[in-house]
């Protein structure tokens, strides 16, 4: 009987198992396993997703080193992809349909010999979760439909924006609003459970279409909560976005980015030792890198940057990193028009919510994405701060964790803790905190910042280029908003380029400090030693350069300042230094452009 | 130290729990736990939910018997709820926090003794999973605010609507939509990542303030995909919602229900002989009472009703069952004001996908809210239908099932499957339909329909009130869109009271055939052995009786009509009966208000 329907999948992948194993068998230390083997076929257009998952486990119980994929383009689809509920920090938790997930997997270098792959909807590309020596190279990410859309802005009146849908952001126009889709056809009639596959939209930024960069001073415009914006169609790919107050410059590309972050690119979770190096992420729909819990990662060689003449790539964070210990290593990147910054290195912070005894509270999540986030076990140091300060008052080791739910987790304690804990006070775990080497990358024409460097552990910030809309560096840390665990303690920011940065809104300074610290800022000094030496300053106004507050140890020294008329000047000159709160300061301004002007060193 | 912040709850509810093993100690064959002895406390407005999950895991823990609460309102916050990923058939899944959580456990009678149960937020009060002997009795189901809304009409022209939401439904008009909220606080500065707790609504419909019931003829109204309304703000709570289209009367209540069903009230999962006794649904975000694969279920004394003056119940259906074996008995109820029928017995088809070999599919759930429906198992027998016709022409046994996700399952089968076996067939289990008896209930002013009588087992419908807009008595069933498994066998409907049924748009007879029969009607005989005697029907108009086509086997007689002027006359003089398709038809229509007009028995 021919029937071209049958796809004796796995037991030909059974099989052909076989003869790699044998084929193999002679090799002592290091097994290849290649996924043609497993059915995968490049450039055919069809879905290798089950090629791969067979591949994976293929390795995983065969203890393959390598996995390699002939060059070529490979196709993954959810359909039959396996499924996890992940919990990703700074993401959408959820069950997630999952192409590579390497669970429990030692030893293995995945090797894409340059190819692509291309995803499909809805399916996270890589979940690597309590893995360890893995590396992935040589491939780039990208999906075929973006999980954010562009248009060109035609012109604006008091009544809203029209503009010009590009060509592959499939949308429609229903019932006065404008919704992006898969560009699959309708679902038929629509009944009380109709749910069609809605890109989702929140957010609206203008982009200089010729720059290929946000545009000058353009301000973000949010619209939480629905999944589109009110709108009538003029007919083809024109629309009138009905909402009073949009601005842009007719020719201006308009980003619409998605309302969530379901689909990171890279998620690695609870491992040792990954590398990623030579990869290329096109695009995710939700940040780039997120390692999450993981000791030494390094991302060398990576870029990412849009494809198809897009004007956004990733749609959040290129990189991020949360609770890390060891070493993470930033060097020789490309991190270009992606929807946020360039990298982020933290921990977290719980809320006390509850006190159950006095060795005994109960711990909240407090950010949405941070949900699920289970750090403390018995054995873990902490510190408990004021969450209006972040001034550190005591530290405790955890004896005993009862998990009630992905936000709350009851804590029990080896000691009594202060009589003083309130309600409100933040606990963060004292960690191994990593070494950073972020050095040789280029960061540019991303929304928002370069770094945010809130990073406890010795910090190299060198030979980088930045050219980027807000901060080029940004020091944060709270623990009221977004509760993320910050504080540098040694940290050298040298020869790097910025070049004519600060040219949107995200940002006091190139060089910024915005910890959330909302009380006792005489007192607390959350950043220390901050030295930022050899850079050059490429300005196009008298912005300032460096803002800092709350520091204890703070240089600044052998850095040149060229102005430059690449931007019109943003607004009255600003001082080039504004530093409060601070001790142990010194500001060698020679070869800057202005004189100095600090608020000088209050302690 | 005074802390009013200390609940020293685990130390409490460990101490006294002994207290409670001691004092039943005694008691050989039953032990009763009183949720008070945990730290409930009825009445006082605080959150009961640790309470209530650590008396049932005494319960669990101890073997009691009977779980009690003192007379008085109970509060249930998701807070410090446990959590459970769940699929809940016709609902929607996901990770879901849950105050009385049941599973795997044995004998057990939880009764309220008339206490109130209060919601707050999104907690789903009940899911008993792969439990047995339980019942649940004497209590009340309600949510503090809805996750529905309403408004007054006050008036409609080209534009759109003008309306006054009520109170309690909270809201706000957010950059020209009206979107539906908590009534908590707003949550401070918007990010890219926000998303507020907006309760979604995808739907309108009007109801006649004055009778408690849907507006006469009035159509639902789709808005899937955003959770709003494109609106402006008229001041106060008055707001024009700017859809053109929208009609209403005005004084009439528009009903803005939710775009989910994330919150069925109690669902019963896998359960054996499950007993509701005098339990009162006020509200859910979703179905009042879901049993899936469950073995002997009964609804008896319940009832599913507003409360507050609100014009709706639940917002879906009240009663819905899934896959069950056994007797489903629904007895003296009351089911009013939903936003959708009384109740559905049915199956689930699933598709053939893809064929991996001469024993061996994938199949698919089609359906988004029957996804996680994981019910084929080694040793099930199942039917082969064609998908567009319902009509089967195999069956086949279940040797192995290796489940891919939530989607997909791959089937290995006991022998080869017919040769014309096709993608876009379908399969259903051929298990211990469940007898069926629905007795003694009052059904009316609920939104569409009635009754949906898919059920396989022998089926007695008597003695039952329905005033419904639509069909009171539907049959249905379909393997290309709903993919439910029905076609009755054996069922009868007699003395039961029709009251003016069929005042709106959902049906084309008050007994209704709408199988989705698609082709091969002339063969088709999905439905049989139906009989309809000794109802009265009080009739506005002349609308059809029955509509009734691919039944083989339906017998009408002994009812009686009478003519009323309850409502406007809908349309032209229908046929009573219209019957197409149909083999072994016995109309008498004696009784009846005009001549038999059937279509004839076409076979």
């Amino acid at each position: 009987m021919s029937d071209p329907m049958i796809v004796s999948f796995p037991l030909l992948a059974t099989r052909l198992s076989w003869l790699v194993v044998f084929a193999c068998a002679g090799t002592a230390n290091s097994m290849e396993v290649n996924v043609v083997d497993y059915g995968a076929r490049p450039d055919d257009g069809r879905d290798d997703t089950r090629a791969v998952m067979a591949a994976l486990d293929a390795c995983k119980a065969e203890g393959a080193t390598r996995l390699v994929f002939p060059k070529g383009r490979y196709e993954f689809h959810p359909q039959f992809a396996a499924e996890k509920y992940f919990f990703i920090s700074n993401n959408d938790e959820g069950l997630k349909r999952v192409a590579f997930s390497l669970e429990g997997i030692q030893d293995l270098a995945i090797d894409g010999q340059a190819s692509e792959f291309l995803f499909h909807g809805f399916i996270n590309p890589f979940i690597l979760d309590r893995s360890s020596n893995i590396s992935l190279e040589n491939f780039s990410i990208d999906f075929e439909r973006p999980f954010h859309s562009e248009a060109i802005i035609l012109g604006c009146d008091e009544e809203g924006m029209d503009v010009e849908i590009l060509e592959k952001f499939f949308f429609k126009v229903h019932k006065g609003t404008l919704l992006f889709t898969s560009g699959q056809d309708d679902e038929g009639p629509l009944t009380t459970v109709s749910n069609g596959e809605v890109y989702g939209s929140s957010h609206m930024l203008e982009y200089d279409t010729a720059k290929r960069e946000t545009a000058y001073m353009a301000h973000d415009f949010y619209f939480s909560s629905i999944n589109g914006y009110p709108a009538e169609s003029l007919g083809g790919r024109k629309v009138r976005i009905r909402v009073p107050g949009l601005k842009g410059i007719p020719g201006n590309t308009m980003v619409f980015g998605p309302n969530h972050r379901k689909v990171p690119g890279i998620v690695v979770s609870d491992c040792v030792n990954v590398v990623l190096h030579n990869v290329t992420i096109h695009h995710a729909g939700g940040m780039g890198i997120l390692g999450q819990r993981t000791h030494n990662v390094t991302v060398d060689h990576c870029k990412v940057t849009p494809s198809h003449g897009r004007m956004v790539s990733t749609t959040a964070d290129a990189t991020h990193f949360v609770n890390c210990t060891g070493r993470i290593v930033l060097t020789h990147n490309l991190f270009e028009n992606q929807k946020d910054d360039a990298t982020n290195i933290h921990g977290i912070y719980v809320q006390v919510v509850e006190k159950l005894d006095d060795d005994q509270v109960i711990v909240q999540l407090m950010h949405r994405q941070q949900h699920g986030f289970d750090f403390l076990k018995p054995g873990s140091v902490v510190e408990l701060v004021r969450g209006q300060s972040m001034i550190t008052y005591a530290t405790a080791t955890v004896e005993s964790v009862r998990r009630i739910n992905k936000e709350c987790t009851a804590v029990v304690f080896s000691n009594s803790l202060p009589d003083d804990i309130q309600i409100g006070d933040a606990i963060a775990e004292i960690r191994d905190y990593p070494e950073v080497t972020i050095s040789d990358n280029v960061i540019r024409n991303n929304r928002a910042r370069g770094m945010l460097l809130n990073c406890r552990g010795k910090t190299i910030v060198e030979d980088n280029y930045f050219h980027t809309p807000g901060a080029a560096i940004l020091f944060e840390g709270d623990s009221c908003f977004w509760f993320e665990q910050g504080g540098v303690r040694d940290c050298v920011i040298r020869n790097n380029t910025f070049d004519n940065c600060l040219f949107g809104v995200w940002g006091e300074a190139i060089i910024d400090v915005k910890a959330g610290i909302r009380e006792d800022q005489e007192t607390s000094r959350y950043n220390r030693n901050v030295r930022i030496t050899g850079n050059t300053f490429r300005v196009f106004d008298q912005s300032t350069l460096l803002n800092a507050y709350c520091v204890d140890g703070l240089t600044w020294q052998e850095n040149s300042v060229e102005k430059t008329s690449a931007y019109p000047p943003r607004e009255a000159a600003l001082p080039p230094f504004v530093v409060n709160f601070c001790d142990n300061v010194s500001i060698d301004a020679k070869g800057s452009l202005s004189d100095v002007d600090s608020e000088g060193n209050e302690g």
